[in-house]
């Protein structure tokens, strides 16, 4: 018996990433693919580097595709249930480093029922004006538009339904009931639902009329979706996809995941400034108990939410994280001025995106048209 | 346990009408019924008085409504997965009736999915264009296109996932999977598929954005779709349909039920000429061993397929019928003569009825347009 379980429902016990990857059969980025990675981008990226994106499936195979001139897609996307918080923007960052650097065209799944069929608090409506905040979130990170396509299940489901079908049909009960940790008691839509989901490992291939590759950052957690789906799309005669795939953002307060169900463990896109200092001020820190042991001991950023947060997301320069990080380890930057710094960091990223999110006069010119 | 199974996938033993109207919880039509239904019909109709309608839901309640004035619409259909034979017809003559007698508007289901998902030899595009020639038979009968709607689950999907998901978030894998004969090993398309058939009890209501009453005529195999649907369209604020159900046309050999797996035991819309009489002439009789035998003793109309064929659908006429019927019974009609008759009378339905359909210039305009 494994002591932790990950399905994209739900995360339980204390996840141990390296058994994780060979639970899943995904295989541990090491030195050679990331240095090969960032070969082919010429570039690096942070989240690659630091491990953050953790492990693969078929990197290689896609490498020597795209060397030899086949240009691969990505596909990720996110399931509308709230404001966007942080960790949501891990596969979008990702996401739009590949298509600056590879030329890649990014479609972005925003599934606009799968809250409604396994959650009990939304109505399709609500969901549906979440949805289009999501594309606003997710466009303000900088897509091109003409490159990027964002499509929704119901929206989109004059295409969607038929490919979902084809998919379908290749999917018993049997498969996906353990799976996903489904039970009879689980409603036919959300056992329906990974149809709708593996759609994007090929939809670019039913647009073009040919096999394209397909790459899908993502949160570990949505990796049962494509193992269920690498089997079918070999059956319709499409490529199996590539994916890569991150670690859980912890929570503010030290929780291995971030969590929606406490909003203060969380950074959410639209929290207001003060929220933010409120947060921050009761993150969890990696520092002893006192200033006065802080300065004699120093602290723990392994351990220090908000230096795990620079490291995931606020602080992309890697010498400057190492500065944090130095600071929490002797001692030097005690918790008040640690966390005013975080604050202040958090809110100017968030005025930016703001901003930027604001300048999107029409989002409509990102989303697929059939 | 019952000695006879009938769910939508499979008819097992022999079906006890009576004990499967118990079973199913609808209510077999009786005289007052029959009479309360013409008398607002202003006009009768065989298949209702002949006892191949012999079942209902809330007809009662219905004609409540409807003699308030209160229009009802008909909602019925068929799924493509070969040309259509002469059983297919039945719900759709009693459709077109009550189109014309109650001025009823008509909402026909052809969900191009349906069998793709439960059999394994039909792609979608094979299916795609079965969906549009059962379109065309169907037109044929003679509706208004004014007031006659035909939809497709794929073609109409980005009408029809949405309500279908609204539907599903009701339904267990539990509740269904002993109505339907499932197990674990069925596909996820097919579990979800019932969703896709309940939108029709509510779809005028869906365009309407008002509760409109729903009448279903259909073969009684398909009750369970609508025995689930009802207590999940309660819950989402429509009313429960009312449905019309018709018992099983038999096979021209005599089994119980047509059936597609042996072409022969069934007339389909698009035999020739030859086929029929071939058809016709092995098609079994309620005559005796000879035709020595058959002049002195008689035959038996109830167990004479072609005399039953006449019932169902080839003889509106109860006195004509009957003189057929007399004419077995009595001897004085011999098995060749009467085949002939047979194969004359349904040739001569196919011309016309082909005619017809060739006749309809643009079956679009019968098209949902959502």
């Amino acid at each position: 018996m494994p002591d932790f379980e990950v399905t994209p429902y739900d995360v339980e016990g204390n996840v141990n990433y390296s058994e994780l990857a060979k639970k899943f059969g995904i295989t541990e980025l090491d030195d050679v693919m990331r240095e090969r990675i960032f070969r082919a981008a010429g570039d690096s990226h942070f989240l690659i580097r630091r491990g953050i994106y953790f492990a693969h499936r078929e990197m290689g195979w896609l490498l020597d595709r795209y060397e030899k001139g086949e240009k691969f897609y990505v596909y990720t996307g996110i399931a509308p249930s709230g404001s966007m918080h942080i960790a949501h923007l891990l596969p979008f960052t990702i996401a739009k480093w590949l298509q600056d650097r590879f030329d890649a065209e990014v479609y972005i799944q925003i599934p606009d029922e799968e809250k409604f069929l396994v959650k009990k608090n939304k109505t399709l409506e609500e969901i549906h004006d979440l949805a289009i905040d999501d594309a606003r979130n997710i466009a303000a990170l900088g897509f091109n538009p003409k490159k990027t396509k964002f499509y929704f299940d119901i929206g989109n489901a004059g295409f969607m339904y038929k490919q979902a079908v084809r998919v379908a049909k290749h999917i018993t009960f049997s498969t996906i009931k353990d799976a996903f940790g489904f039970t009879n008691e689980t409603n036919i839509g959300a056992i329906f639902y990974t149809s709708m989901q593996a759609v994007g490992t090929f939809i670019k291939s039913v647009e073009d009329g040919k096999n394209v590759p397909c790459l899908i950052p993502m949160g570990v957690d949505q990796d049962v979706h494509f193992r269920i789906a690498r089997d079918v799309v070999d059956k319709l005669g499409y490529y199996k996809p590539a994916t890569i795939e991150n670690i859980f953002m912890p929570g503010l307060k030290g929780q291995q995941k971030m969590s929606a169900s406490d909003p203060d463990n969380t950074i959410y896109l639209n929290d207001d400034e003060e929220t933010v200092e409120r947060k921050a001020n009761r993150a969890l820190t990696g520092q002893q108990a006192t200033a006065e042991l802080q300065k004699k001991h120093g602290g723990n950023p392994d351990r220090c939410a908000v230096c795990q947060y620079y490291r995931f997301f606020f602080e992309p320069d890697d010498k400057k994280l190492e500065r944090i990080f130095e600071a929490e380890r002797k001692g030097t930057m005690l918790a008040g001025e640690h966390k005013k710094h975080f604050a202040d960091t958090v809110n100017r990223f968030l005025k930016e995106h703001g901003k930027k999110k604001e300048a999107i006069k029409d989002i409509e010119k990102f989303f697929l048209s059939t």
